[in-house]
Parts: structure tokens; sequence; C-alpha cells
């Protein structure tokens, strides 16, 4: 980090979700300060103000405006934004709060998932050359009708990255409950390893995998506009893993992590006919339905009847079961099964592009350990197999050995 | 009333302090709108709100920034803005929430006290032309910077006058959890009767004499710009007072109300050497010293030494006696008195314009009760005397009978 580097610094609901985390938060500001370093701040609702709020608005209509929704949610950054801006003056420092509208971040008039169309941050500009801290709310912008948005889940962390990228910040730090991103999940796998770098593409993959440290949306713009993304912990002092662009030390490790993943089910739709434009009439309307679908496995066509296998969200199953046996029916084929008790295994890494060898290497680890594989996938620097659900804390055991994830590999990932 | 009457309608803290009271609005606002009349909302945050805000804020920081306290209790607002248009639409009617921002509200830059210098209302006039009923947040505004501002104490009730006068609206109605203006406090005088009707300013001096219904502020703004304002319970039904402008009726009634006030003390300076200028040397000082200074009372001079009795706040007089005391020594003065137990009683009426006789019956009453007088002051439609704060009670209750206040004069005041 340069001597003299633009931060933007982001704190969530757990970080700020008290008075004395607030101070807390603002004698990590004031060091930051003191290293040399401008500051930028982007804070959450505290936690649990989130929940209270949307709990009221339940009790007044179970399907509250989504207009109303926002203006109601938008309230509770303005509260941390402005107990913080105190608290860091009560630590001797200028600082000033502003809203999500006074930083100019503009949207979509998508309420209570907005996309942030552009930021005009003159206001945070302005502050910065006369040394004030600006205390900035996430979370919130407005739309092109001057109402208030919010930017879904997540949204804090990508308030931070858009305004680093808008103000062209060396560094965004994402400060959370957990260090930085592991190897595996640390209460499946005891000896997992925080990485100490990764690529904005292995994170993206750990996200949409299930790692709760960073949303897929964050790491998107993070990537686009190349801004680096430190994730570390508010609660205790040292490194964390800094998300950015692939270099080539990233290269010559073979597999960053190893994720899992409860949440998915499968179904099969046995004897389709093999007729062109069958996926279509079936996955069209799944889509329509706005069920995500993950993997997809078709069988090899015997007397022109196929099967064709797919995961969807767990949540989403009996939606999708419905769905499905209907089009089944329509499209003539046999049956639809469904297994639940399934899990998804994965394996992340950019070396794999280089690298072959880690899909086979894979499959073996699971053979030894006499777990059947149900379905894979592949892209350029993942490989995921389904699994039966009981066996996955062994199989991530036995793949984090395997590959040796839990060593240093020359302090390089 | 017109048939077709726009009016905005004002609820406090309390009238919205909970989510069943938000409803209880709401059922109001669709009987209002049921019963033919275009309604704006003007709400305050939920009863409590604020003081738990300023209790965090506080706990950071003794004094806190007040632009960021503004921030803090802007907040209170967008919660009971969002939550009262989701419970109008609850009840099948359309409604959107709008800020103080939204609402263009402007107003100067003094943080926590502002005042409205403009309002533009587009949204409002735009939402009503929609037949959308606006719900507005109160007591905020913004500045020329564009960082909002808080209107201080009874600025939600300035809020819905204000927008009143902006939108030429036929009647202001201020919600409440009291009935509407009483001939005296009914806890003292317990057949203290409602008023139907007062003039703004006989409002002006029940609330500068303490009645605690309207500020100041409002009823000043109302009567600038003519706007009726209602004030009537919002949980009984039933008719208010009207404040509106002074008519021939009114005029007819010689008093309209008593009023007793506690919270004034009384220095006395003796032996002051009967110079010109000697006002200007005591008083000055005093003022710069943001103390006000209500009845001042000067004695005829002996021996060109003379009297200067005044009165100030009680919770001012410490800081009025410490000041006070160094410039009789400064002047020749020979020493400086304190009263602390005395009350004021005061007569209001409009109708003493025409009519002659109620100062010489207000002291015939109280001296037939043994009341002995310390200072007297009047206005065009006020008499106040100061008395031992012992008699306070007595003298009310003394006035109110004899003036006959319990009586409705005709249903005219």
């Amino acid at each position: 980090m340069n001597s003299m580097a633009l931060l933007v610094q982001k704190f969530g609901g757990t970080s700020v979700g008290s008075l004395d985390r607030i101070r807390a938060v603002a004698d990590l500001v004031k060091k930051t300060v003191e290293a040399g370093h401008r500051v930028v701040v982007v804070v959450s609702a505290m936690s649990g103000e989130t929940d209270r709020l949307l709990h009221m608005a339940s009790q007044i209509m179970p399907q509250p405006d989504e207009r109303e929704v926002d203006v109601l949610l938008s309230s509770g950054e303005r509260v941390t934004i402005a107990l913080l801006a105190m608290a860091l003056q009560a630590q001797g420092l200028a600082a000033r709060s502003f809203t999500g509208r006074q930083v100019g971040i503009v949207t979509d008039g998508l309420h209570t998932k907005a996309q942030i169309t552009r930021i005009a941050a003159d206001r945070v500009r302005e502050a910065l050359a006369e040394g004030i801290i600006p205390v900035v709310a996430g979370f919130q912008g407005i739309n092109e009708q001057s109402d208030v948005t919010t930017l879904g889940r997540g949204g804090s962390d990508l308030t931070a990255v858009a305004l680093a990228a808008a103000l062209k910040a060396d560094r965004c730090v994402i400060y959370t409950d957990v260090d930085g991103v592991y190897t595996a999940d640390p209460n499946v796998v005891p000896n997992a390893r925080r990485l100490r770098k990764v690529s904005y593409e292995e994170m993206l993959e750990f996200a949409s995998l299930g790692a709760k440290v960073l949303q897929t949306r964050s790491v998107t713009f993070a990537a686009k506009y190349r801004v680096p993304i430190e994730v570390k912990s508010s609660f205790r002092e040292g490194e964390g893993t800094l998300v950015t662009q692939e270099d080539q030390d990233m290269e010559r490790v073979l597999v960053s992590g190893v994720t899992g993943d409860r949440h998915q089910a499968k179904l099969t739709v046995v004897g389709v006919p093999d007729n062109p434009g069958i996926a279509a009439r079936l996955f069209g309307p799944v889509a329509d339905a706005a069920i995500v679908v993950d993997m997809i496995i078709q069988n090899i066509s015997q007397d022109s009847l196929t099967d064709i296998s797919f995961t969807v969200p767990r949540s989403d199953l009996p939606r999708a079961l419905g769905l499905v046996r209907d089009i089944a029916k329509s499209i003539g084929a046999r049956a639809v099964e469904v297994k639940e008790d399934i899990a998804k295994v994965s394996l992340v890494g950019v070396g794999m592009r280089s690298h072959s060898g880690v899909a086979a290497k894979m499959f073996e680890v699971l053979a030894d350990e006499g777990i059947n594989i149900l379905m894979i996938s592949t892209s350029e620097i993942k490989i995921s197999c389904v699994i039966e659900e009981k066996y996955l804390e062994l199989a991530m055991r036995s793949l984090h050995d395997a590959f040796e994830l839990s060593r240093d590999n020359g302090g390089l990932s």
C-alpha cells in the first residue's frame, strides 16, 4: 500500500451494531488516518435495525409497497452515518455524513434491489479536498424521480466498491465479522487457511458457490473497474484477503479453495422424447418463473428417449416441481424424479486454466472415499460435483488434504 | 367547511406512537377522504424516537455537531411517513410518502432550529392532481447546501401550517392529545371550557404564556398567511378549537382565557443612580447572554436613586444573577434582591381592545382574595400580574369565575 493512499473503508451492520462498536470503528479510522492515508467511510444500518423496520412494515401490510419499504429502510443508515461522524469528531477528526443522495448515487428504478447507474461523488471529493472524512450511507441511492432506492442484499459493499471506482481509490477495504476468504469453511475443514490473495474470478466462483463474504455484484463491479478489495475483520487486527486482478503468482497454484453447497435439489425428467427444442420447452417456463437452474445433464439418447437432470435451489423445489410435472406431461415424458439430499462440492482456482489433471484427481479422491458422483459441471476455473449430502464434509476434507490447501503455496495464494 | 375542501392534517408523535395508532390515523384520513375532501398528511417521528436518537448521540459526545444531529433526527419521520403511506395503501387508498427535501421545504442554515425560507411543494401538488394522498415528513427541510435541517420544537406543526399556506389549503388541522384550547388549564380550573374559536393574536398570547397546544412560530406563520388552524384530538371524535382571523363575534367577548406561568423569577436592583442610559447598561449584557427578560418595572425616582425590577425565566436565574450582580456593582447600585416563588397570572382577549375596565376588574378580584400584586404588565389584548406563587391557583379560579369564562358567551368564543 502506498504511504499516502486513498482508501474506502466499509463497515457492515455488526461492525456498527452498538455505540461501543461505532466508537471502535472511529478508532480504526483514526489509526488509518494517522498512518497517513485519506479515508472515505461507508456504513450499513446497525445490525437488527433493518429486520426491526421490515417487521413493522409486515405488520401493517403483508406485501408493502416497495417504494415505501425503501423510504423506511433508508432511515437505518442515516442513524449510523450521523453517529459515526459524531464519534470521529469526538476523536478530534473532521468528519461529515452524506446520504446516498448527497453522494449522487443514481440508480435505476427497481425499488429494494436497484442497480447503480452512475455516481457523481462531488461532495465526497470536496470533503476530501478540505481534509474532512466523508461518512457515506451504504445500501441507498436515488432514482431519476429523486425517490430513494435501496440496492438489495450486500448493497453497502456495492456502494463502497462503486465509490472506490468513482474516486479511483487505491483500495476498498470491506470490514466484516470474518478475517478473509478461506481455502474452505473452517467449520467443516479445521485446517482451512486464510487466502492472502484471490483473483476476482475466483472470488466470483466462491461467492456464487455460497461463500458469504462478498456478494457477486460487488465482485463483478470491482473486477470491471479494477478496484482492489481487501476483506478483513473489524474485530481483530491483522491481514485479510486481497481480491484483485489475476497475476502469474496465482496461476502457479492449482486450486485455491474448496466449497460446499447444500442448498440445491435435483430433478430428473425420465423418458423424454429426444426431439429438437425439447430443452427449450422444459427450461423456458422454469426461467420465466425466476427459478435459477444450476447444473443440467442430458443422458445419451436410447431408443429416442433421454433423461434430463438438473438442479434448482432447494427453496424453489416445490414451485419447480409443480411446473416441471406439468411440462413433463405435455411433452410426453415418462416421469419426474426428485432427489433432495444432495450437495455440491467444488474446487476453484485460476491455475486450472493452465494445468490439466485437476478434474481427474478430484474424481479419484472422491472414488477413493467411496463417494458416488451424481453430476459434474466444469468451468475454466472451477469443477463441481454433485454428491449425496451425507458425504459433503468428508469430500471437502479429503479434497482439501489431497490438494494440500492448508499449505501456504509459496505465500502466493 | 366546504364540501370539497383541501385539508392539511398533522399528527404528532403520540398520534403515530405505535402501529395501532398509525392504523387509527389511516382510518381517520380515510374518513376525511370519504367525506369528499382532499387531504395532505404531515407526521412527526413516533413518540420516544427523537429522545432515543438524542440519547445515543449524547453518549457519543456531550455536544454533538448539530448538522449530524439533524441527519440523525430526520431518520425518525422517514419511518412514520413510510409506515403511514403503507397503512393508507392497506386501506385501499393511493398514498405516497415525501421527505422534507422532496416537498422542497428550504430553510436557512441554522441546524436544529432552522427557519423555513420557501416551499416548492411541486410533488405534493402533482400527487394531489393524480388523486394520491401525500404523506409528508414534518420537522425537516434542507438548506441551500442541500443538507438536511430540522425546525426545532413544534417543527412539525410549522411544516403543516407552511404547507397549508403554500397549497392555499382551506384548513390546517393539528391533531394532538388534547381536544383544543381551553379558557384555563383544566387541571387548575375544573370548570374550564374548550374555546370553539380564538384569534391568532389570542393564540399567540396563550402560547407565549405557557399553553402548550401550539408553538408561537406556527401561529405567527398561520396569521401571516391567514391559514385557519383547527386543533383537535386524534384520540376522540368531535370538535376542536379553530384558530383564525379576529372577527366581530370575538370582540364581543371581553376575556377569552386565563393562564398561569410559574417559570419566572424576579430580580430587583436596589438603589440605582437614576442617570440616562442606566437601563441600557443593565439590560444590554443580559440580552447579549440570550436571557429573555419578560416584565420590567422602574420605580419613581427618589433622591436620584431608583429601583429596577424585572423577571427572567427561572432556569436562567443563576446566570442572570451573576451578570446582574457584576453590573450592579459597576453602576453603583446598592444591592440585588431575588424572589423566586412568584407566578404570573394573565387574562387574554381581543375584546379588551374595545372595552376598558378589564384591568380594574382584575385588580379588584385579586384584592378581594387578599392577593398582593407585585408587578403589572399590559398589552392590547392581555393583562398580566406577577403574584406570589402560592396564590396562583386561587387567582386563576377567581378570575375564571369573575369573568364567567365557563359560560359559552353566545357560542362565539
